[in-house]
């Protein structure tokens, strides 16, 4: 039995119920209260000693961090689809898992926990990393319909939740049509979900 | 033929130095001129158009992200073993890799690009996520000889350099002697490779 641990706000978790929505598997979700810090204490420690959400366990497999359990789920529930075969290929899905934890972390983001949750950041620094990423994708996605090969890839799925959550994070996504153009092609997989506040124009 | 550019300093090149050391490949080293801005260059961003290095080629496959290589050179070159097969260990290794790119890029990275390259960062911040990721490590280390599993994985080879390059931010190591004994058993790898600067006390 597979049970996620999350907070309903948190992109990181939105991952994770996008893609056990894609692959169409059953599971329970136990919402985690983050008002009374319960991802702090120890039990909750014990499965993530970062005691952040998401955490997913499937039996006797505990995970933490988005990007390891979109891993996990690829390769146990759909290995070669999601997370390609070959080497190459595969890599260039890590390098954007990177990109996620990494660049869309300290960007956009950063900017929706300020705009939207009070949180103090580097707003100047958070910005321009912003920026960045999203003329860095402009340019990308207009040579390239997914950011890993001709199919869609957990790259895909890491990538999304925080771009489409950035209008949250005041960050415009009028000057990127080829970016909201691939939030599209990711809205209409079949099985998708969303969550309130993600963009949804064209 | 393997080709890696790199920068000299950058731990996230140090990285891939290690895990080719470890591997007993050979490749050609091309040292990209940071000051000229090459790595900003149109025949540099068509290799990573995030402007970035390391970047890996290996005959026709090109690779960003020091992650992302680490994961093709373990995958192509010793298959089940520094990238376990098991979806579970795999995943929790993918992980560690999302926390080198994340929580170590923002913490002991930044204080060293700030102490030592003079870089202007948000310095409470990243001392905050320096400190939290030690005194996890130094919790968790003490309870597991390696990241994932039995063995040494990609995990450890993708979280050391920044970790050994640590008072280089000037961020003392002193109190974390479980940490040091992990830096050490890195260090004690046939084929390790070090740099300047690196811990190599016990």
């Amino acid at each position: 039995m597979i049970t996620l641990y999350e907070f309903p706000a948190s992109g990181h978790c939105h991952k994770i119920r996008l893609m056990l929505a894609l692959l169409e598997l059953e599971y329970v979700s136990i919402v985690v209260d983050g008002n009374s810090q319960a991802h702090k204490s120890p039990e909750f420690l014990r499965m993530n000693p970062f005691g952040e959400v998401p955490v997913l366990t499937d039996d006797t497999v505990v995970l933490r961090d988005s990007q390891a359990i979109l891993y996990y789920l690829a390769q146990t529930y759909r290995a070669g689809t999601w997370m390609p075969a070959d080497p190459g290929a595969a890599a260039n899905v890590i390098g954007w898992l990177s990109t996620a934890a990494n660049e869309v972390t300290r960007g956009p983001n950063m900017l929706r926990l300020h705009h939207k949750f009070g949180r103090a950041i580097d707003e100047p620094s958070a910005t321009a990393i912003t920026k960045a990423l999203f003329q860095m994708l402009e340019n990308y996605l207009s040579q390239h319909t997914w950011l890993v090969g001709a199919a869609p890839t957990i790259a895909d799925i890491a990538m999304y939740p925080y771009l489409a959550l950035a209008p949250e994070g005041q960050w415009d996504l009028v000057p990127y049509p080829v970016v909201r153009a691939w939030l599209g092609r990711v809205r209409a997989l079949p099985g998708y979900v969303g969550m309130p506040g993600m963009y949804e124009g064209t």
